[in-house]
């Protein structure tokens, strides 16, 4: 009996696809008749599974995507914007690596950039790990984006209003990091955890000298909302064993305020293969366990305002000394070389992976609570208190080779990527979660096979105290055969898994290849919570300060101003042209460049290359950027509008005439 | 009755896809039962072409697609790797912009992007606007493709061998181009033409004398084919006069041996709408025609060969007097402010758009022939030759609003993009393309609708003389509404369209978002026509020379050497550990540091970042790289593999100790 319902839904032409109708179209791929989807599929040779993900993900045009996953870029320094179930990339957005299409660091946000450089030394890339969106009570709120830079311990903030940086904060007192950049329920706090341990504050001392000079350290970036910055005055750090601290995350719900951290190479290794010594892939993984770093963050902040700080670089530190003193860090032995510490969505869970270990290890921040009241511990070497295991861990789950880092869904479910099975495994949660699974909690339930070496995995809010469910993204670190090969640098695969279903259900869905950076790790935010602009409020904006720039150039008051050899030249963009046309200068001139897009239609960007001085600008309507250059180069460069905006597009031109010294 | 064909083709679970079985899954989307086509497409509100489309794009995990599209990045200043029909990036190749994934300009490359600053003038990014891939005997070969960077006037060649640029060249006479980077029938020559006429050599000239000060050019690049490498020593450029040059195409067959460009302001328009002159969109397009260039290329070379140059900067120049005096260089009229100038695949015709014209211009270049032997001409004012349009013009045909840029396929038909109208328009070829659409030569066939203002279009191998049909892309300028708003700044739209089929059926099948760069032109190749190598051909591959680094570092070779000052560090990486792991220098060293990844796994590739150094590098299996740097900064730097490699990734990482001056 054929269903009549999908008749009704949809037209006529729908009885060829359902394969009522004849094979009208013929079997080579590109012949394939419209609508003929039976002779399509079989051409292709496309399985009923391949059918499912393709009408999964399609998405017709002007079709928006349900989820928006901010992606790191890994050492691409940037973050990508991607729609799913689609898989399309919306956007890159420049942050620590400048980026001419966005103008970034070729005329627009050039003092963001160098605000990042480290004793002036210009930093041109960052190594980009973990973005966090802003949560309001432990849930995404669509308004931030944060995100850290392993190579250089630095933190961006992106204002999702325009999706562009804001921000860079550099650290202070490391020259490197990697747990950041997660964030506290409300986003009272940017967590920055720092990774490969060093003299703080970048003082020399050679590597004999590790156990007493060398630390690990995480910071507490102070968010203001209100400015959309961190505050750097109100942020701090905490001084750590040199271990090796690897990623953070922050406590909610019954966890709220605690914040943890795990890490590894707690044998104080040291490397040095070239003399004889165990490489670190070896001489960090001796030991059965490491440490799960648990801080209290009411304590941290009460030593903070009350002074019980000292000054690195002129940043607020909290010494080990003190962070034991005060009750403020602890530890608890987990599973040797750990990547992730990811808290369950109702706070009351953190699970850790260890990735030489076949299981993921639960604690409960009840037991820990209690077993910091009832002072179950031994100091490690440095003094901190190391929890009794027995007392801290809820359950142990085995789920396979190279567990790494774990994900939540809104059916009781966790997802553990499996870096050595490439895979990604499904399993139930036990305690309050119970009830969604009866009858078996903490058990693996199935594993599906990604393609290959899955680091992170990212489920829709999976980070947030109410996940959704629906779609999971393995972030697989190789690609191997699975695309064309464009040379020997091979592509990423992101591929997106349904997790809609319950019980042993995960389809595989789309395998997207990522050929402009290495990912690390993804948020994926609902469509609808965030509210872009699509123009620039109002004609002269400064998406610097967000504001209008009462000093931009207005339609009507283009000119150039010359005082001495200082000129300012104030110039509108509209379609098709510049105004002014031409600009005349002398060699030698400082000029300041102020331009306006006046337009008000979405879409109508123009942008303004210099040729020869390194220029180019995006202006998005009604942006007004200002940029500064010596003239030293005498003769004529035409500037010109770089976005093809208009049908007179090319004519939307001028003359930069800069007359030589000698004439 | 039933197509009992399909039943064959796939397994059981075929039954629920052709709508025999129930509605087992949910009518949301996210909940639909996989396998049940019928309900997931109802659920997502598909149409049947949208199911069409769907399953003629969807590559399952591991399917190569059949169709690799090389895309400028525009003014990203990168060229993107796009896989069809799945329209999936697959690689931005970096060109003329440092980018840190690949270690682009942060010890990988440095040396090919400084040869492409202009007097010493740090140049890191470029407007990219017309790739072409190598030909031999007028047919993509797969071997190199080059692009131009419209801002800077510079030209660059990328090897298919490894997806990596490998040579810059500055224009030495101009400071911005256009018309590049097409190629001869075998690629002896790249074709580099001007846009905005400046002095020549970069001096300088106050508008005032533009007429007989400023200069168009077309610089004809020889191509090394053995060295890989343009020879700029065999290059040479001819000067036009200073009508704005737009783009440029090589004849081929028919037409092989000549060279033909088209030109926009005539009118010589200075602009300087700020002093009351008609601005540049509106007075250089008062003329009813512009110039159609026609470039005699063997002429050109012998006048080169005999020398009869003038040298600027060093350069080769054919001066305008003696293109006209050796029958180098004609004109034609053409429809006013012409984009496109592009060659039928046979080189017989050559169309051209005006934009500001509905129609399109076909020349026909035994017209063109015909008229130079009869001296069927009246000089312009600069003294070149101007054809009679009535001789030398084929047909016209009317096609909409604001047609751009032409595209052919195996059937007979071109492709024209219409602007104004957003819609691709399909019309046919007449003479000897005649016979495959009977009695409709030169005639529109249908326009389908693209969203928004299409600019250039792009046909798989559709600038060859043999182009394929089966796909189109149309390179959309503006997306407006069509995809989630990532911000003000929104991304271009490239839309594939299956044009398989005769007559009036164009499907549209895909949009994809390009949120990394605004693409101007594309050319589409087979895939099965590219042998990338998947890793380097042997351990110490320096991928500049394209031969084995005698210098590399070797594994059981590793070291640190000083001479007084100058250290060499001898390094190798592979999973998962460098070699060696602790660096210990002096602050006020000069540093080279050679390291080699030793791997044969494909996709192992390592990264190396150091941080504060502004240092990444991506090393692919075999590859060998040395970068350089004074150690001005004392402290404790960690290096690291910025690629995850393994489950010990994390491990693979070292330390830099630089001993302060002090010390």
């Amino acid at each position: 009996m054929m269903s009549r319902m999908w008749w009704s839904l949809v037209t006529a032409a729908a009885v060829v696809l359902v394969g009522c109708g004849g094979n009208g179209g013929g079997p080579s791929g590109g012949a394939a008749g419209n609508g003929d989807a039976q002779a399509i599929a079989a051409a292709r040779g496309l399985t009923p599974d391949d059918v499912t993900a393709a009408l999964k993900t399609y998405m017709p045009t002007g079709r928006h995507d349900d989820y928006i996953m901010f992606s790191s870029g890994g050492h691409s320094g940037q973050v990508f914007v991607i729609g799913l179930p689609s898989m399309r990339l919306i956007r890159s957005i420049a942050v620590f690596t400048p980026e001419p299409w966005q103008g970034w660091g070729y005329g627009v946000g050039d003092e963001i950039l160098e605000a990042g450089y480290v004793n002036g030394n210009e930093l041109s890339w960052g190594d980009t790990h973990h973005p966090a969106l802003s949560e309001t009570n432990g849930d995404y709120d669509g308004e931030y984006c944060f995100i850290n830079d392993k190579a250089n311990a630095r933190v961006a903030v992106i204002d999702l209003k325009d999706f562009e940086t804001k921000q860079i904060v550099k650290n202070p007192i490391a020259n490197n990091d990697h747990g950041g950049t997660m964030v506290t329920p409300n986003t009272e706090y940017i967590i920055e955890g720092g990774q490969y341990a060093t003299p703080l504050g970048n003082e020399y001392a050679p590597i004999d000298e590790y156990n007493e000079s060398y630390r690990g350290m995480v910071t507490l970036w102070k968010f203001d909302r209100s400015a959309g910055r961190i505050d750097e005055s109100q942020s701090f750090a905490l001084e750590l064993p040199p271990y090796w601290q690897d990623i953070f995350d922050a406590g909610k719900l019954a966890s709220e305020g605690w914040i943890f951290g795990n890490s590894f190479n707690t044998e104080l290794a040291t490397g040095g293969i070239e003399s004889g010594n165990a490489p670190f892939e070896a001489g960090a993984s001796q030991r059965d366990a490491d440490y799960l770093h648990i801080i209290d963050l009411p304590k941290a902040e009460a030593a903070f305002r009350a002074g019980k700080t000292s000054k690195i670089n002129g940043f607020a530190v909290i010494s080990l000394d003190t962070c034991v003193k005060e009750g403020i860090l602890f530890f608890a032995p987990e599973p040797k070389s750990p990547h992730g510490v990811d808290v369950a969505p109702k706070g009351d869970f953190i699970v850790v992976s260890g990735k030489l270990d076949p299981h993921v290890t639960i604690y409960s921040i009840d037991r820990i609570k209690q077993a910091i009241a009832d002072k179950n511990w031994e100091p490690d070497q440095y003094g901190v208190p190391v929890l009794d295991q027995d007392a801290v861990v809820e359950a142990q789950v085995e789920l396979g080779l190279g567990p790494l880092h774990t994900q939540f869904d809104d059916k009781g479910y966790a997802y553990t990527s499996l870096f050595l099975d490439t895979a990604v495994a499904r399993w139930t949660l036990g305690g309050d979660y119970e009830s969604l699974n009866p009858d078996v909690a903490w058990s693996l339930v199935t594993k599906i096979p990604v393609h290959y070496n899955v680091g992170h995995i990212a489920a829709s809010e999976g980070d947030t105290v109410s996940p959704d469910g629906n779609y999971l993204v393995s972030l697989n670190k190789w690609s191997v055969d699975r695309f064309f090969p464009p040379g020997p640098l091979l592509p990423q695969n992101f591929q997106l898994i349904d997790i809609a279903e319950s019980g042993d259900k995960m389809q595989l869905l789309y395998d997207m290849p990522i050929g402009i950076g290495e990912p690390h790790y993804a948020q994926i935010v609902k469509a609808d919570k965030l509210s872009p602009w699509t123009v620039y409020p109002e004609i002269g904006w400064d998406p610097l300060t967000q504001k209008v720039d009462s000093n931009a150039a207005k339609a009507g008051g283009e000119r150039v101003v010359r005082q001495g050899r200082n000129v300012d030249i104030y110039m509108t963009a509209i379609r098709s042209h510049f105004t002014p046309e031409h600009v005349a200068i002398n060699q030698g001139d400082h000029v300041r460049w102020h331009i306006t897009n006046v337009e008000r239609a979405e879409d109508a960007t123009h942008g303004f290359a210099l040729p020869a001085h390194n220029v180019n600008l995006s202006l998005e309507p009604g942006e007004a950027v200002t940029f500064e250059f010596d003239a030293d180069q005498a003769g004529v460069f035409s500037y010109y509008c770089s976005e093809f905006c208009s049908a007179l597009h090319l004519e939307m031109a001028g003359y930069l005439m800069v007359k030589p010294t000698a004439l």
